[in-house]
């Protein structure tokens, strides 16, 4: 076999078998194929696509290539994996909830890069608490209590790794199939066996259309699926941002409130809906029956019992869980002011998401440092009115000088309008 | 500018302008654009082409990435280009009729790879030949006797050469705007007023197809134009080899018959046609009148006589010119013979190429090493009739060893019938 008779059928659109696919994945591990030949190929992957048991085979090629979790002895464990947003704390609040209707939690996470923020940013925002476990550890620990959270673990999947970096330097990111292969090797590799995907779109998400969410979203469900996992998706807004607060730990209070039964209602539905379809999965029953139980671990306290174990388990301060006011503040915020009176007819997600980073809340690449207590706290969203001089939202940042082009920037991506916009709907299908 | 956008551009479709096929090929040639990014690109435009815009902005810009011979005082002068073939010799025979014609050559030629021959090697096969000289000593011999082909400048247009090199690993070689802006920068750099181009089309070419084989044509004149350049291409017919001879010193002595006035009908035809195209640009006259010019410079031997002046000017013995038996032969040689009475009805002529190369002819990898003796006499071509046991064929080499293999190599190429195949024209089409 010959990397070169590889791209070349690609680039003529047919089909690669499996061998084709185990050669190529093996090549970019061990170095044997070039970084110029794997590109090639990737971009006619791009181009002409993959079908479905080409995508399958690519995946589970991906996700052994490097270190696997075994569950088996967990059973029911969830895993839920959202493709990235803004304020988009539902982990948070989803884990908790699942945990303390039984189903085990043993999940790991990403950073923030970009305008996107990371779950494991969010909870390392809690003084003390520790992302980084031994496999024993981490295994341990879900056997004890029914959830931990940490981070990836770096040898796991090396082969997305690697071609991701690529990918990110050759205008390759856009392709269905490298998504879906990429996002479920490593929910494959991290070994539970329930898969819920949130599947966002809208101008804060990487897939701009529904037309577009929703093909990724059935091709990660048909990857599930074919390894034997039980895996269902929410199609999901992210035209504005979730819930109310952007920022590190400025999340991790909004995911209280929403643990404690409050919280606004975009990000407490969302929340519910998602830990509604693990329950459901893992426990075999109807949607509705699960919903109860979900509603039931936030009103009676379960779930933020279970958010305060994990958080006690893993070395975090648990006084921050019962005082959130004990949370850092940034030393500097400023109030967006709305420049005319009217409604709110449009967010650009995107910029608001880049306008926490450049408060402080996210990187702009890998290894930057980020500021635990910058953010945003956003008071209107689309469809919302204000008179003129209200508030549309407060910034909050360490670094005072940013504060005026961060106002600036945030303004830029709201637009105006004298009429109500249309309605967004925050839950625009399910993918089973 | 960011070479990741222009990626992302041509992913799309879109066409990149002036500034950013600029970018792109400075990025090439200083090395700030790494190769894996170069191989992304490569492939976009494999797969989403180039505008004709697009295609003469980027040969122009090639064509300038290295240093250019500057021709201008030597007007008229014209170059010839094949896309390459089997047994193709017609640069030998083209070029001392055209400056017979009084049209300058300055002629820089490649050498064979694969299962194609090059005119620097068969130059090279006549004892004493030099192909490398200054280009000070280049131009005063064209000056001097209108008259001279030496080997390509390895300091002009580096960019093809970069190009080129991660193509051929990349899959990313068949793509009419890549082709035609490798060959027409080496030729806008080489710096003549004509440009005559054979594109081959058949078993035994790169274009297998007759629409291929136009559509690179068009691009190509099209290019040339764009320049200022009088340009003309031929489609012309390679599914059988060129002539009767092929290998290096064969190919020469069978030049010098045509040369002569011999020749096969096949061969001498196109070299006639070619020389016709060549003078009618040069002359602005009606390609009757040039036409019985080029066969007058036969007629009348002063085509052979400019091919000995050249040969004598390069440091070649003239007398393997006037007797062409001196050549030295290959140590062994095989006839091979018709199994069965009957049609030729089909030639693989890269088969047939390739197995000439087995013999000595040619090479697999640059570098290596080739014999001039080395080759093949072809004594039956498409349409051919025979005996069995009559002669097909002669292979000649210096490698005992190979002769059987190479004996059923060239028999695998051939297909008989027992009914003359479709007759392939020799020239299909002439594009201006």
């Amino acid at each position: 076999m010959n990397i070169t008779e590889i791209i070349e059928k690609k680039k003529k659109g047919a089909a690669l078998n499996k061998k084709e696919i185990a050669f190529f994945i093996d090549g970019v591990c061990n170095g044997d194929i070039p970084d110029y030949q794997i590109s090639a190929l990737l971009m006619a992957i791009c181009l002409k696509g993959m079908n479905r048991e080409e995508t399958v085979n690519l995946t589970e090629k991906m996700a052994h290539s490097g270190d696997t979790l075994d569950l088996s002895g967990l059973s029911p464990t969830a895993d839920k994996h959202s493709t990235g947003g803004v304020g988009d704390k539902t982990s948070l609040v989803v884990a908790p909830i699942a945990a303390a209707c039984g189903v085990n939690i043993a999940k790991m996470s990403g950073r923030g890069l970009g305008h996107t923020g990371g779950t494991v940013d969010k909870l390392e925002s809690i003084p003390g608490f520790q992302t980084e476990l031994s496999e024993a550890d981490f295994l341990k620990q879900v056997k004890a209590i029914g959830i931990a959270m940490i981070a990836q673990s770096e040898s796991m999947v090396p082969a997305d790794k690697i071609l991701y970096a690529l990918r990110d330097v050759t205008a390759t990111i856009d392709s269905i199939p490298l998504i879906a292969s990429s996002i479920m090797s490593k929910k494959l590799a991290a070994g539970a066996d329930i898969i819920e995907l949130d599947v966002k779109t809208g101008s804060g998400a990487f897939m701009k259309t529904k037309v577009q969410a929703i093909a990724l979203a059935r091709e990660m469900v048909a990857i599930g699926k074919a390894h034997g996992k039980r895996t269902a998706a929410l199609i999901t807004d992210m035209h504005d941002p979730l819930g109310t607060n952007i920022g590190n730990n400025l999340e991790v209070k909004e995911a209280l409130s929403v643990l404690r039964g409050e919280g606004a209602a975009d990000i407490r539905e969302l929340c519910l809906n998602l830990a509604t379809n693990i329950i459901a999965l893992a426990k075999s029953i109807p949607a509705q029956q699960a919903r109860l139980l979900a509603l039931e671990a936030i009103d009676s306290g379960a779930a933020l019992t279970k958010f305060r174990q994990m958080v006690a388990a893993q070395g975090g301060d648990v006084r921050y869980i019962d005082h959130p006011e004990l949370f850092e503040k940034a030393a500097y915020s400023r109030t967006v002011c709305a420049p005319q009176s009217g409604f709110l007819t449009k967010m650009d997600t995107a910029l608001i998401g880049n306008t926490a980073a450049l408060l402080g809340a996210g990187r702009q690449k890998k290894g930057d440092a980020i500021d635990f207590t910058a953010g945003i706290i956003v008071h209107k969203k689309t469809g919302d009115a204000f008179k003129k001089g209200e508030a549309l939202a407060t910034l909050y940042t360490n670094k005072k000088d940013i504060l005026t082009q961060a106002e600036q920037q945030y303004l830029s991506a709201l637009r105006f309008g004298a009429k109500a916009p249309r309605y967004h709907q925050l839950i625009k299908e399910g993918i089973i």
